[in-house]
This record gives C-alpha cells, structure tokens and sequence, in this order.
C-alpha cells in the first residue's frame, strides 16, 4: 500500500515524534550473545547523526522495542533519546499508553518497524515505515520501504526524507556546509 | 533431490519436533574469538521470533550442534528451547539418544544444517532442509533449500514454510494484526 | 566534482599529511555497543598496512573524528598514528588549530570523509576523498571517490592511489618481493 | 598466473603441510579492537571443519601472521593446530627457519595469503593460493584463486580442491554419509 511522494510529504507535516523498533530497524536484526550472558548490538552512526538532526529540528525521537536490551538504553542515552519502550511484547499496548501520556494524536507519529510483532502500531500511525529488508507481510502493509536495510541507513534514509518533506533538510545541509 | 510444493505440504503434516544445527544454520557459521577465551555468536531476532511462533502452534524446537558453546546455551533459554544437544560430534548417535527418548520416529521430525557433518541426520528425517549458502553436498542431499541464507533468515523462512503447509500461517499472522 | 586521474596526479605531489575520519571511512560506520557500557570498532588490517606504508614513504597519517574512542585511540597507537583528533564536533576548527601547529598549508593535506560532518574540511583540503558507500552529498563535493567501501579497503585504496600518483608504489611493492 | 586443474592437481601430490595466513585468509580481514585493548578476530566453522579433515587425511596444517593475537591462539588450539607462527614481520624469515626445523622441501609446501607480506612465500611454496578478496598484486602471483571470499569459506574451499586433487575427497564425504 505504498503512498505517492506527495501523499508522503503531506503525511510529513503533522509529526511531532518519529518512533522506532530497535531490532532490525536500529540494527541488522542480530544479537550478539557471548558466554557470560553479555549481549551486544551493533548501530549506525549514520543513522545516529540524523537522529540528532531530527531532535534538532524540533521533532521528537523515540524507540519502542519488543526485547529489553542496555544495549539500547546505552545508545538511547548517547542520542538524547528520553522516550525509550523496552521490553515490551504488546506494542499497540505500549504506543496507547505513550500517546495518552503525551497528549498526541496518531497523525503525530511516525514509526518505522520490520516484523510481525509491529503491525499494530504500523496500521495506526499518521505514516508508517520499513527497511528494504523487512519481513514481507511488513512491507506490504506500510505507507512507505526505504531503499536502505536495516542497520545500514534505513533509518538515516527516512529521517532525511520527512525532513525534506517539511522543507527542512537544506537547513541540515546548509549548517554542516557552513557550520 | 527437492521435493515439489505438495510433497513438502504433505512432509509437514506429522512433524512434532523441527530441530536445528546452530553454526551456519542459527548463524552465519563464524564464531568470534577474543583474547580471553570467550566466545560470542550471532543470532536473528527475526528466527527467534518464528521459534517462539512455532512453540505456540504446538510444535517442539530443540537444536543440535556439533560445537558446545556457552553463547547457545543462553540463546536456546531465552527461546523457551529445551531440547539443546551440544558438543555431538557424532551428530546421527545424538538423534537416535532423542528420538528413543522422547518415543518419535523419523517422520516426526524436521532437520536443518548445512555442513558434512549433519548429512547422517538429515538423511533420516522426515523432512530436510538447508540455508541457502549451506555446502553443496547438503544442499544436493535435502529436501528444500531455503532463499535465506544463515544466520540471516533461513530458520525463519523454514519454519513460516512448515506452518503454511499445515495452515497455521493465518493465525500467525491474525494474532499479530489484532493481538 | 571528480577530477581526472592526471588532476589527482598533481594534486598528490605537494601532500604531507593524509587525514582520515574514523566512523565510515577506517570502519564501516557501525558502532558494537554492549551491556556493561563498553564499545568496539572494526578496523581492516589491508588498510592498516597501507598506513603504515605510508608513513614510511614519509607522509605522516592523522586521524579526525567527531566521537571520541578508546578503540579509535588503540588502533592508532598499534599503526604509530600520532595526530589523533577525537571527540570534535566541530572539524573545522579542529582541522585549522592542527594546521596551524603544524605551519601546513591546505594543498598539502588529503582528507577523506563519509558524512556531512566532514564537508567544511572536505571543502578545504588540497584532495579530498570519500568510500563508495559516503553519504550522496558527500560523494557529489569530493575530487575522488574509492570502488572500496568503507571498512573494506577504501582507506588501503586511496593510500595505493596517492602513492602512484607519486610515483612510490612500485618501492613499496619490490620491498614486499624482496624483503 | 593461474594454472590448469591438472597441474594444480599434480602440484597437490607431494604437499606434507597446508601453511595459512590469518588476517584476511582464515578471517575477513577485520580486527574487533575494544576500549580495554580486548581484540577479537571472528572464523569460519566450515573452515575449521576443512583444516581438521586435512588433518585425519595425514597433512600438517599452519599459520603463519605478521600480526600476533591471542584469539589466533586459541583457535588454533581448537583445531589442534601445532604450527603457529605468529607476530612474523619478516615471513620469508620464519618460512625458512620453519622449514630447515623440519626437514621440507618448497615443494611439500601449500600457501594462501591474500597481501604483499606474503608474496616471498607465495612464491617459494610449491603450490600458492589467494582468497577471491586478496588483494590484486597477490592474485596476479598465486597458482590458484578461489571463488570464496576469506572468512567464508576460503580455506575450506582451497582445502576440498587439494582433498580432491589427491583423490581423498570421497572418503571424507562417505565419512560423513556413513560415520
């Protein structure tokens, strides 16, 4: 059910907070398990400078994860990220809970997952999103895929493009070329 | 000597238990080393999310491998695995321990691996699979080879394989859309 | 803005000092993060040995990076990199105090970047260089960019580039031959 | 200057030991370096499975690394690996100390490396090899390339093509179908 670029930029214009799994989305989708119980995940800085860019622009960023993980709350933590939900198996569950709190609407929000288990805030949100290398039932149910996979710019690649289609992105350019 | 379609739908009908060797199956078959002995391995979300999805349908997953490692034992617990044999480098005297065990026969079972070691058992199974990028006279020798390759979905797409041929995919999927 | 082979040529003569970003360019842009707040990098050892070829042909190596890591600081000691800039948010500024510590000028500085932070030094320097896999607007404002990506050789590529450009690649090959 | 099957074929009849370079050969050519000045180096399973046939089939096997790592040890020691020659600057050197140690002839000698370091032994050995990713001035200069990339599955294929050559392949296989 992929949307037309202006069907995109108009979905752009009400968001207050792009929302993101962890897994699969902010990593390739693997875990690294070690013998003393370690666990650790791999992210793009990429991704991380516009995550940054985003805030900067006055929107919000938050993650939503079905796996708890310090992993995550360590990467949160680098980027400013305040809204972070781990460790949660009902994620529409989770996403109401989020927007009563805040006092937002679903048009509001952005979120971009890749499994199965994200359907239910991806069939909600003003504009939903997946990696090039989500599962199938995602990707067929999501307003937009990016050409990136996960963990390797998917991320950085959609957060660049509701920033242009708020008209914000020269901003960005403009204040690293002349920072 | 793959199998049509139909024949794998009918192969799927009586399994009980869908069992997985874990280096180059439930990973990409690289181990990490470091200095100080430890070990650590890779696995997908996304596989174990489709190991969990199976355990619901009513299906036993268990994992053999011919290495013991510290790092699978912790990945098979928090998948709810119980069924963990390690450190058989006589993977075929393993299976027959099993399956005397638990009162099984071939036919019950499913088996995926991708290297020499594991053609004893995957000739004995009822239905043999192998990732994509297992070696060629695995891949020769099972049933289906599946378009993942390891440690990047082919566990998953086996097992969403086996619960469409039995008709349980739609509740996977039904229980996701509407949790 | 590529330049043509013979441009490259030139522009290799005066150079005293190939620079380097970390994130994207000695890496491919990934950052491992585990649960007790340690982090870890991966450095390809081709790209390591072309440093140090260089710095034997009398060019010194320095690194410029935004994020600052004991990582990046240990893999500098091991090549015998001493001009290590770390944790700068703003290149620029870091990139005119070490010229002007140094009394370079910046035709004889090579630097080469992945992403929007790295643009005002790109803008700079006398020869400026991005992996295959840069950011498009870095790619679009760079004189040269490598076939290899980032962590796989793009460094090694541009090294080996520079040096035939002056003229020292066959040296460092026939020391190789005959040791 | 690569060589036709049945000279590879006859270059794999007098071969005592298979010697491998580590970094780039029996790894992707990557060091994991962590804050704590931790190094990890990540193998292939199906590599490891490879050197130990090689080993029952009565070949020596070895490394030889410029670079010296713990995590080379312990792999080594995994695969009851006795010649390891580590931290070798100078390979050319150790190569001739290793082989007046034991009595060998150049000829007895297999080699894969994949960078100019190793180019003096490759050259000496009776029969050299380089991974699908060695580097250009190495592949130019070995007897035979392998369609593996190193770190998946190189070694093992290198290994499986000299197996063959010697007509000991079939016995491996049937090892494996009827252990």
């Amino acid at each position: 059910m992929s949307i037309t670029a202006e069907q995109l930029d108009a979905r752009a214009q009400p968001l207050r907070l792009l929302l993101f799994d962890v897994d699969g989305v902010l990593t390739e989708g693997t875990v690294t398990i070690d013998g003393n119980g370690g666990e650790s995940k791999t992210f793009s800085i990429r991704d991380g400078a516009a995550i940054v860019w985003a805030q900067r622009a006055g929107l919000e960023v938050g993650l939503l994860s079905g796996r708890a993980s310090d992993a995550t709350s360590r990467r949160a933590a680098e980027l400013g990220i305040q809204i972070v939900l781990q460790g949660e198996s009902n994620k529409r569950a989770a996403y109401e809970r989020l927007l009563a709190d805040k006092g937002w609407r679903d048009d509001e929000v952005a979120y971009m997952g890749d499994d199965l288990i994200d359907l239910p805030v991806l069939a909600r949100v003003g504009l939903s999103a997946a990696p090039a290398d989500a599962c199938a039932d995602v990707q067929q149910r999501v307003h937009h895929v990016t050409q990136a996979t996960a963990g390797h710019g998917a991320v950085r690649e959609f957060i660049e493009r509701v920033l242009r289609g708020r008209g914000l992105w020269d901003a960005v350019l403009a204040s690293h070329v002349n920072p």
